[in-house]
């Protein structure tokens, strides 16, 4: 290894190049700053390379493939129709490819210096390079830790090739499982399950709450959905055990009433991380860390180390790529002299089942434990007129209003258009809108969006599409 | 006929049970009134039965067939893959009689009463129905005419059975035509021109504009698509003679350089539409009409005359079921002692073309004859990770935003999911929305909608994925 002689001036060094990473690298060369970003691996990290990009693909092709009857119903008529999952991984790498390269060129037109290598934190402003025949020493004003947090087994689980794996390997599979047990009460358990029954799969779902952190009536209708597409969910599940044998793997699992024993071709996990913070030398420049490892950060994205920012998996809170872009950007920002700050208090959640699933705000639980008297709307997409001629008639939309002072506190919703839609309940819930100002607009007709009217308006006992028996005001406390 | 013998006491009448009529009946039946419909033909209207759900159900199915290569791509294989013509008017019946089942059953439990007949006022208060065998007549304490519009040919044009048709007829077609030509610059020619393309059919637009009422940046981009799809567009056109002989019609036009001739097989015409209020002795009870026959009315849907309101395509304005939908609620709510009243300064318009077109508020032109200084943001669908990765790459986000005060005078997007993220811009619209409200909030990610933020972005020289070159700031004025 060629150790560099001199330490190396640099003005902002940012480690990781996922989404907190490498956006808060175009937002900082936007300001003027002089941006060097440290990778060890491909630019776009997790999100891009192995998790939200490849796993949309996923569900995209799945969703489709899934549609396929209905395609048939409307007049397309197709013969001998089929998933052919080495052509979907072509595709699947296709899209990956292109985005990378869409990023490595926005990089070189921002003028932002890549370093392939692993960075450690030596000292007071130094970070260590180590390119593998290389080692270089670099001084900054300002670092960015955005290292994420890989998946780990539970306790007394150990992976196996092929067979027992995290979600991120799904896209190594030879084709399409027999039976494919999912383990996790997370979205990506959520998407992994559909998807997977999509395209053919037996899927069974063990998770450890009934609710995935869902609003009620949402995980209600999730669980119709499950039933009827033949999804074998155990809910309030513990894993016990899960051992790979041979072509399968046999579970254990203590569910609410039995132990119970399943074999499957693949076991796939889906919700237990941990941060990308322990090899870093953090402890070096004394980062304040949670319990878990996490970097505790505040609203700028500054760590407890004055010019150290984090962003992303590896801080504190949610594990969303949306945290990701709006921590890196701000911290860019901050660093570049702007006084932007963020709020992770109304941050969407889109799933990407089938049908989609989209939430943001409180659910109707969370803001009655916050002493709210709560009115709810809710509407079934059977009654959208467009949900209906588009073959997607699954799912509801749920509003959750303060009944003292008609301000929405939450918006729910399963259907068609829920990933495009949740934006206009995250504005409404930024600029503290009423019921009101979501009744009184004009909705195109006939649209998917004519269900939050609806579900407005029954808040209020006046949807028009409900006969008078399920439009009642349903105000509880 | 047989004629009543007594004058009958009715609450509230309402003359058309098209959308704006038959959901005025039933929000004024939520509020107490009793209620009488009459209607010539089959509740819902041209809206239900043979325009707005069936056109939909064509534009759903044919994107459906055009997106089948991308499905190939995704992995997902099937052969001799085609249109059955006749399936798919099956299933557009089947849709439109459920829906219409549906507003029966609505009807039903709401309690109002539906007359089937012809309507004219007699006098003051007094409405006759002709039922065919019967006739009655009534009188009322309030009136709603909600009637609608018709097509009608241009002068010196006759329509033909099957050849020269208006759009409403498509669905009598006894298949995709080799060679349609559209004529027409509103909403339904675009759809109708992509709809069948998607399915293989030649098609020729013929318009008398350029920019089809849209703003400047969408309108070159459909001009882009068009030409990407192989439409013909005859643009800034007047058509001259249309003449249906034999198995074709022969069009002549004037385009802006020569005179044009072309053979098709069917030619349909979108927007040319005449009031359905000369034959309802509206001049009976004085009912103050426009020059080209529509009701005037005001913010509560009121005619010229007390107690006599009236809704959607009969009345002045835009010719939209949303529209309609709006009126109509308001005049129920007014009848009904509320103090309701609408506003169609911000009626979103929905295009479902391929990719579609959704819109809300001022184009970049229109702003600025407000005398407004403008800044405007744009960001393509193409640098969008969702759009990628699913093959919905065509098209753009456009934002026209005050450049003093920073508000958002208009939203015009072109793109997959942009009929139902136009909500989002409605809303920021009404509640007199920055740009900062729209680019403050964390967005899904992946997602569509993420877009709308690079859009906003870039109208402060800020779009992460822009080069730098391309995300200069736009202010004009």
């Amino acid at each position: 290894m060629v150790v560099g002689e001199f330490v190396q001036n640099r003005q902002l060094i940012i480690v990781g190049g996922g989404p907190g990473g490498y956006i808060a690298a175009i937002r900082a060369a936007q300001l003027g700053l002089e941006v060097t970003l440290i990778e060890k691996e491909d630019l776009g990290g997790v999100c891009l390379n192995t998790g939200c990009i490849p796993s949309k693909a996923l569900t995209h092709a799945a969703a489709q493939y899934a549609s396929m009857p209905h395609l048939k119903e409307m007049g397309i008529q197709t013969e001998a129709t089929r998933f052919e999952w080495s052509s979907f991984i072509e595709y699947q790498k296709k899209i990956v490819t292109g985005l990378q390269k869409g990023v490595e060129a926005l990089f070189k037109a921002n003028k932002i210096e890549v370093i392939k290598g692993t960075a450690t934190f030596m000292s007071e402003n130094r970070i260590g390079v180590d390119s593998g025949h290389h080692y270089e020493m670099y001084q900054y004003e300002n670092a960015l830790v955005a290292t994420g947090a890989r998946p780990v087994m539970p306790s007394g689980i150990s992976r196996a090739e092929e067979k027992i794996i995290y979600a991120e390997e799904l896209r190594n599979l030879n084709g399409v499982p027999g039976h494919l047990v999912v383990c996790g009460s997370d979205y990506i358990a959520i998407e992994t399950a559909m998807a997977f029954r999509n395209l053919g799969a037996d899927v069974s779902l063990i998770c450890s709450d009934d609710t995935f952190g869902l609003d009620e009536s949402i995980a209600r209708e999730l669980q119709r959905v499950y039933k009827k597409a033949k999804i074998k969910l155990f809910k309030n599940a513990e894993l016990l055990e899960a051992e790979a044998g041979g072509e399968a793997v046999t579970i254990t699992l203590q569910s609410v009433k039995e132990k119970i024993t399943l074999d499957a071709d693949v076991m796939v996990f889906t919700d237990n991380y941990q941060p990308n913070t322990n090899e870093l030398g953090l402890e070096f420049i004394k980062v304040h860390l949670d319990d878990e490892g996490y970097i505790v950060v505040n609203e700028y994205g500054e760590t407890s180390v004055p010019g150290v920012y984090a962003a992303g998996d590896c801080t504190i809170g949610m594990r969303l790529a949306s945290k990701a872009i709006k921590q890196g950007k701000v911290a860019a920002e901050h660093i570049g002299g702007l006084s932007s700050a963020y709020s992770l208090a109304l941050v969407p959640q889109v799933i990407h089942s089938t049908p989609p699933i989209a939430t943001v705000g409180w659910t109707e639980k969370e803001a009655k434990e916050q002493g709210f008297e709560v009115k709810t709307g809710q509407f079934a997409m059977g009654g959208n007129g467009f949900a209906s001629l588009s073959g997607q008639r699954e799912g509801l939309a749920k509003m959750v209003i303060d009944a003292k002072t008609d301000l929405l506190l939450g918006v729910h919703m399963m259907g068609a258009g829920a990933a495009e839609m949740i934006s206009t309940g995250t504005l409404a819930l930024e600029m503290a809108a009423r019921d009101e100002d979501l009744s009184y607009p004009v909705y195109a007709h006939p649209s998917l969006s004519e269900t939050w009217l609806e579900a407005v308006e029954q808040a209020t006992g006046k949807a028009i599409h409900l006969p008078p028996a399920h439009r009642k005001e349903t105000a509880t406390s």
